[in-house]
């Protein structure tokens, strides 16, 4: 009886401590993955954007770009980014996001800017929005499965 | 000693139930968050977007609209929906989309049409991308967290 009611214990000890913990890790994974995407930015401006897109996204991604169709995979959207004329930088912040809680999918959402310089030499800067959906891969690392965005008018100064 | 090796049998049996299901689970999950994608487009044709909107978008969605700031909240974006002077249909087709393994969380993508008469009345198309983040609610619908869309070009005939 007394061996019953140590299991007992124990069963409740070990339900309490995962509901706890769940809803930390969901908290703990928003702000991780908010975290992450951060990085990716910051890795976008030292590096250039098609570097940063190849180290953060994973292989099966999926780019939809405004006024173009949808790009698959990894490779092509990278070409696309390596082929553009002109260099550009690009630049963003998340606002918000979410993780699933099993801590494998997750979004992030936010503003970006683009600069480019004009023929005379002048930066012009473009606004947009972004939504990224998030995959932990089996490595442990988060990558970035579909990465859209649309432009923004500029922000109130 | 026969004991120990029989709760070993069971918490065996329990584990390999469990990591088979799981992956049935996300399967079936992504089946079904693909079906309630088409069922939110079918009630925006028959009661129109707004409609559709009100019912499929969760409380504190956020809407991300090319060309616009975000707008907060299931009632702002129905109420932006609504004030549109001209009457619209919009359409649209899921193309994939994947579920957390805790069922909690997924995402939707895939292609719409936005149809308005112009001022002779003939029918304009314009088509686009959306990318979608749902919710599973408390009540076990799954209800949009985030809506984003942008313009793609006109599909090849």
């Amino acid at each position: 009886m007394k061996l019953k009611l140590f299991y007992l214990f124990v069963i409740i000890t070990i339900a309490v401590f995962f509901s706890c913990t769940k809803r930390l890790d969901v908290e703990q994974g928003r702000k991780f993955l908010l975290a992450t995407d951060s990085a990716f930015a910051e890795l976008s401006l030292e590096m250039g954007a098609d570097s940063a897109f190849y180290y953060y996204l994973a292989d099966e991604a999926i780019q939809l770009p405004a006024g173009a169709n949808p790009i698959m995979g990894r490779e092509k959207i990278v070409e696309g980014m390596k082929s553009r004329g002109i260099p550009y930088t690009l630049d963003w912040a998340p606002k918000n996001g979410k993780v699933a809680q099993s801590g494998d999918l997750g979004y992030t959402w936010g503003s970006y800017t683009f600069s480019q310089k004009d023929s005379s030499g002048a930066v012009v800067n473009s606004y947009g929005k972004y939504l990224n959906v998030w995959e932990k891969q089996a490595d442990g690392r988060w990558k970035v499965l579909v990465d859209m965005g649309n432009k923004s008018p500029a922000p109130e100064k």
